[in-house]
């Protein structure tokens, strides 16, 4: 089957198709989206080596279960090893012998067929297309603030980068009630989240220093957390979501002084992901820039690097 | 009258005694202690020139309100403009406009009298000595872990460093109930935190990795986090004890991946650390190393600052 690779560099290749382990199904992949994490691994992050990809939609072609067969899902990325601690106390997504699809020691979804537990599906309502369901694993990272953050309908916060993440974050965030504004460098992205109920800020306009309840960052950019810091209210939040490569200077004597939360996200929950989709409450949709064929991956993993780009989805055969 | 100053070296000066302000109390000082901040401030931390130290005891000379003259007293070290949104909200420690004791715009207590702001002082119960009672101001920023942290019983702790900060630090979880090892550098300081109930490792002793629902970086070092980062399990919390002069670098990534809570700890309640004293929960008197005279300043921070150095106070005339 076709695959999206990376070795030392991205590569399109025929590779065999894979067989399920046990508890695992076959999943065709209809749908794919390329994600900054994907970009991040081809600078060198997580040292990964293998099939990219984890957002995904597809159609079960197999499964232990026969009921699943045909059924349309998207698929939790991150695979526990299911007997350890972590996992016994429900952090599989923390257990540290799992393998993440597409970032850690498992094959991903820029591929025609993938395998993943049957644990890891969710079923994808009729009514949500895959354009949109696409988009259930970064909006269940979003997802994943509102259960970390006990977000008050009073408070002010500031999201920080109008990328694919930033603007999902947004829109889910104004599910809460508060005051939100998303501060980026493009107006049409920004003009989505306006659509949205969203306030708006270009990066390099002023706002008012230390006023904000919540900060989250979501540029993508070491210097992010330096400018949440300027933004957040002494005893206030900083929501961290970027993931790259490398480690940039950080001014620790400020999180101590102002008594900073400085909070870790990562995977959320996919449930009300998917019921967001469904109910409209949230819509990825006007953040797709464009989809392009599988056998275009390389094309469209550059064209995804490209300064300010929108989501691009790749769609399979 | 005498004092120990910094502008470009620390240097003993004769100065004019301070005159208190409005609301103000006249205090004698008649111990000391040195903190870790003032050998920061030395190395260029937070800019400040003037009198050093915040950590005091003393005897009130003349106060607005006559009942406090000659009450033995300490002193809350932030002095908050009361007037602005952060006061409003009970935020003085975090007052914008605010100064702070020897360390941000307002005269420090290495010297014969200071003044102070009569809502900064508390009286310091008979059966407290001197020696214990200039620890209040530390002792109270250790408490601050606990108004921040919901420490479990059932929690593994660490502390890392067995510094004067950290050895207080590691007293005050221990009445949490929960398991707490100091981790440090000095034998001799770890057999004090074992007598108090607490379980010790050196600096360089294997410990389990990723196994600590909460970590205390208390090292003073730049290289702290990354140890802390380490220890903590995933979805644990890191507090954040430490400032000094620079921004080290932080694996940013790693907080993201794990969702690690990072918390930025600082000045704490007075009135529990008080109590702690008076009742002998918190014994921090063999942590002294040693009491000079004021004269001797210039050498007693040069004490301070040697490698391991325990707390040095000074004593005044």
């Amino acid at each position: 089957m076709l695959a999206l690779c990376f070795h030392d560099a991205p590569r399109m290749l025929d590779v065999d198709a894979p067989e399920p382990g046990p508890g695992e199904a076959l999943v065709r992949v209809t749908r794919a989206g390329i994600c900054n994490t994907d970009l991040e691994i081809v600078r060198g992050y997580m040292g990964f080596r293998g099939i990219l990809g984890h957002e995904l939609v597809g159609v079960v072609e197999s499964a232990p279960s026969t009921g699943l067969v045909g059924a349309r899902v998207t698929g939790e990325i991150n695979l526990p090893c299911g007997a350890c601690p972590s996992c016994a106390a429900g952090l599989g997504r923390h257990c540290p012998h799992r393998t993440v699809l597409g970032i850690l020691g498992k094959d991903g979804c820029f591929a025609e067929r993938i395998t993943l537990p049957v644990a890891n599906l969710h079923r994808v309502p009729d009514d949500v297309s895959d354009e949109k369901a696409v988009f259930v694993e970064p909006l269940a990272a979003a997802f994943e603030i509102l259960e970390q953050v006990h977000l008050r309908p009073s408070d002010r916060v500031a999201v920080l980068g109008d990328g694919k993440l930033g603007s999902l974050v947004a829109q889910v965030l104004l599910t809460a009630g508060g005051e939100v504004t998303l501060v980026g460098r493009h107006p049409e992205r920004l003009s989505i989240a306006a659509g949205r109920g969203a306030r708006t800020a270009l990066a390099d306009a002023p706002l008012e220093g230390r006023s904000f309840d919540v900060v989250v960052e979501a540029t993508g950019s070491p210097s992010g957390l330096g400018r949440a810091q300027d933004l957040v209210r002494p005893r206030g939040t900083i929501v961290l979501k970027s993931t790259f490569h490398g480690r940039p200077e950080v001014d620790t004597a400020r999180l101590v002084i102002d008594e900073i939360t400085l909070l870790g996200s990562r995977c959320g929950p996919f449930a009300p992901a998917l019921r967001a989709l469904a109910e409209g409450t949230v819509d990825p949709s006007p953040l797709v820039e464009a989809v392009l064929p599988l056998r275009d991956g390389v094309e469209a993993l550059r064209r995804a690097g490209e300064k300010g780009a929108g989501k691009i989805q790749l769609a399979m055969p």
